[in-house]
């Protein structure tokens, strides 16, 4: 490719967006915003783009079939599965005029992923256990209501996606595809995008759809918007949203228990003001929020000032199927306050209390009084209330915390999730009556497993992982060309033709080449363009480069003059790495 | 591939659907229907559209750069080329639950065509004259809430497509681009297609962007939407929209003009009805439509019984701007009559008419009698109505007419388009205030043209073109596989192994195979399997095979016995053709 002719040319002082990956994509002409989470992909990014997907299909072939699901499906598909109105990031379309409403007032779903739509399908044509189990993945875009779309091609409203979705006939099949097929596969593909060095497994949620943890393949980097916590004796990273995790003990610096009393804080709620207001630390101060659940019981879950409460891990813990925040109403009739002013002291009997870990070994500490505008300070366990029976974890794991296993703080880590493999089990064959028909013509339920690897996202990544101050650095499997080359002094005719010839002999033995072949444009800013596109090999023909060509790796200092032949060598060895 | 392992299996006797391409499609298991235009490409159906794509991706990346622009945008985008209301296909995008509403209420346009979103984009970045000429595409899906979505891939509401855009700094370098760049780059992809002898280059309506033609490119096919009108002497073809046409004459048995009377027909207004009522033939009845011109004139389009009004050619005939029939009340006031008793007789002095040529000529005709529910026949030119000064072509060309150049009957064929070609000119750059900067630094608008291949309806316009009544005849290049290899006798261990080594032997070779090694499945129905899917080479080893192996092409009759290194000839043979 001819830079003269590249569709754009890169931006020079271009501005700063508020990502690394968003400032280099678009000022090297790799993409464009056309809003908030959309892009257009130009032609050096859609070059990357499909050199990515193209890795990731080589890889899902060797485990799955291709298909190439719809985007606009009837409302019903999504209805059947009870997804319409829960999926919080779901589109519809719907005719945008009155002409086109007139033709056909019908509204579709448009998919931000395709459980709801594969299932079906799955079942139409799959019924037979001689026909498990099989893989069946698409790479396509999805589109997302997304709320905060922002980071350049880290989180979108419409985004390139690979989807694969496997079937079983029982969940050891299920587990055993997963962790024997899908997980090696997806360490080899992003091992070949470049990102193998930084990309990590993760143990994260399995949503409504399993016990177990899911796994998301992370790649560790400073913008990363996930918060990881390593157990470095366990080797185990941990999503924060499912980090088990012990508090570090207090510094308790109070040898005895003080009288206990209510002390008036009027319109005081939050920990760090109220902390202050009563002169203790944070640590003594004690959060009580009360939650309902499924039977319209009322569970109290308490944590130390600081920490906040994780849903998830409560609703394990106190055995819940759902769980929600109490309404105020319920808030009042329960502690006789307004909400905010709830503590430990006088709760209904039936109300049970979860005291997390956080909450232990402390002497003197604050609660909510159960009456609006007071706290109660001073309070102790075996004196004012009884020691608790148990402490739990049901807190959101933070910097600082140990793990409950090993009783070492964790590493934190901050990283971007490229993929993710999901353990379904049964929620959508249940919900969609998959069955099959074992050897002794059995009907038998479906299990599946879903697995996702965000492609524009990998891309932004990439981008994140590997630049500097000047500019992109690409791994050379996935880079725009191979080869970036700069000819100078082009008004010399000499010159300007052997930078042709080579040009022309670099692509005639199939290297992908682009060419700066731009009159009147400075060696500075050409060099510079170089950089901010960041193709991984970068040749100079000048009249200073005389019978050679000048050398230089985007990611080396040094450069050196070699003849055609050590040129190719080296092309040959950068491509095969 | 095993096809043991294919999602799905062939559907043995499967329903027929409402085209060729839709039944063998779907029962050949390579797309699935989830709703009226709109498919799941499965792993077959994948294989041949990847194919077709990448054929286009080849060809097209000779004239122009790939890019990826987005799916979902901002209204404003087709706010500013004031289509967003024109548009009568198009769709728009919104929350589809409330939560997800309360997130981000914005409503967005899903794009079914991308002049909107590109003008922008290279109205950013390219304005000077030494970045022109330019061409950028993209193959991606397209959405458009398409009224009549049928015949398989044929008219979908989500459907694959390219889209090349082109800008150039005058008409001429536009025209030159459009007829000597993209026209065979066109004809070069359809040929690789498979599609080559049957398609043909018809002109067809410029729209408003254009006083020339725009071209399409359509394959003769007999399910074909399209009608062409094929001049012979003058090796064009016009779609119907745009043939000019010449009636033919009548054949006239009166001799001398009859008195002229008007005659009561209550209620009768369709051609057929009324000529039967009358005892005349259908070509002595006469439509008169009356049109308001866009500065408020009426004017009336005459055409005889049996045809049409070609709106398109009235307006340039009657070198209106816009056109559009007048309402109920203008007709009663210009004519004194309900509408459908609208005749030439005594119409308002300021009512210019337009005589279509094949009201010519005739002796004793009838119009309407400008009266409710009264006709006027024995009308005559001279007589009764002064003599036309001139006639015109206003008509919907009909089977029977001639190309008033040649005078010759035109040949009439059915045609499925598969790209178009179209001159924009100032259209998008003019709404959307696009310019370039020319050598003397003075401000020019740019001249655009935009050029469509659908490629999901290319793949269902091969199956309509290949098929017999056993299933597909895809050409070598579009294939799902190559080969379809057939085992038989597969209890045979011996006979199982050689099937087994020659499926390795072939891949290693780099030949695509589909390999049918189901157990328990007669010969029968694997040799109508292989017919159904289409492959373009069918291999069995059987028992009978001896140490050969049967040959066959799916488009011949006659298998022969051949040794491996003949069929590995003969695969080669194919792959090149």
């Amino acid at each position: 490719m001819l830079l003269s002719k590249l569709f754009p040319k890169p931006i020079k002082q271009g501005k700063k967006y508020d990502s690394p990956n968003a400032t280099y994509l678009i000022n090297g002409g790799f993409i464009d915003q056309i809003m908030a989470g959309v892009y257009s992909f130009l032609p050096l990014g859609n070059r990357v783009l499909s050199k990515i997907e193209n890795i990731v299909r080589e890889e899902m072939n060797k485990i799955g079939q291709e298909v190439f699901l719809p985007s606009i499906v009837p409302t019903k598909i999504w209805e059947d599965t009870k997804r319409i109105d829960s999926i919080d990031v779901l589109f519809q379309v719907t005719g945008a005029n009155e002409t086109s409403r007139k033709t056909n007032d019908a509204t579709y779903i448009l998919n931000c992923t395709h459980e709801d739509v594969i299932t079906p399908i799955a079942k139409k044509f799959n019924t037979s256990y001689k026909d498990f189990p099989f893989g069946l993945y698409q790479i396509q875009t999805k589109f997302r209501n997304e709320p905060r779309a922002k980071s350049g091609l880290l989180r979108g409203r419409e985004f390139r996606m690979k989807d694969l979705y496997s079937f079983h006939t029982s969940e050891d099949d299920l587990q055993k595809y997963y962790h024997e097929v899908v997980k090696p596969a997806y360490i080899e593909t992003f091992r070949r995008l470049g990102l193998g060095e930084s990309t990590v497994i993760a143990l994260a949620s399995g949503g409504d759809f399993t016990e177990n943890f899911s796994h998301e393949f992370q790649t560790l980097c400073e913008s990363g918007e996930d918060t990881l916590f390593y157990s470095e004796k366990e080797y185990i990273y941990y999503n924060k949203e499912v980090a088990p995790s012990k508090a570090p003990k207090i510094d308790e610096t109070d040898k005895e228990m003080k009288p206990m009393e209510d002390v008036e804080g009027r319109g005081i709620i939050g920990v760090d003001e109220l902390a202050k207001y009563l002169k203790i630390p944070v640590e003594k101060t004690t959060k009580t929020l009360l939650y309902e659940n499924e039977k319209g019981e009322i569970i109290a879950a308490v944590v130390r000032g600081g920490y906040d409460i994780n849903e998830d891990k409560l609703k394990k813990v106190s055995k819940s199927k759902k769980i929600k925040l109490t309404s105020a109403q319920t808030v009042k009739k329960a502690t006789n306050a307004e909400v905010g002013y709830a503590g430990v002291l006088g709760l209904p009997k039936d109300v049970e209390i979860f005291w997390d870990d956080s909450t232990k070994d402390r002497l003197n500490f604050e609660t909510g009084a159960n009456k609006t505008n007071y706290h109660t300070i001073n309070v102790n366990f075996g004196r004012d209330i009884e020691n608790p029976k148990d402490f739990c974890d049901i807190k959101v794991a933070k910097e600082g915390d140990l793990d409950p296993k090993t009783g070492k703080v964790y590493k934190i880590f901050y990283a971007s999730e490229v993929g993710n493999i999901f353990p379904l089990n049964t929620k959508f064959s249940e919900a969609l009556d998959y069955y099959f028909t074992d050897e002794k013509g059995e009907r038998k339920i479906v299990y599946m497993g879903s697995y996702g690897i965000g492609t524009s996202r990998a891309m932004g990544v990439i981008v994140e992982k590997f630049h500097d101050d000047r500019g992109i650095i690409w791994p050379a499997q996935v880079a725009p060309y191979l080869v970036h080359l700069i000819g100078l002094d082009l008004d010399n005719t000499e010159i300007k033709q052997k930078a042709t010839d080579l040009y022309d002999k670099l692509q005639d033995q199939g290297f992908e080449v682009l060419f700066d072949d731009r009159e009147g444009v400075s060696p500075g800013a050409k060099f510079a363009d170089a950089d901010l596109i960041g193709n991984p090999v970068r040749l100079v023909v000048s009249k200073r480069s005389g019978d050679k060509i000048e050398f230089k790796m985007r990611n080396e200092k040094k450069s050196e003059l070699l003849s055609y032949d050590e040129i190719i060598e080296k092309l040959i060895a950068c491509q095969t790495k």
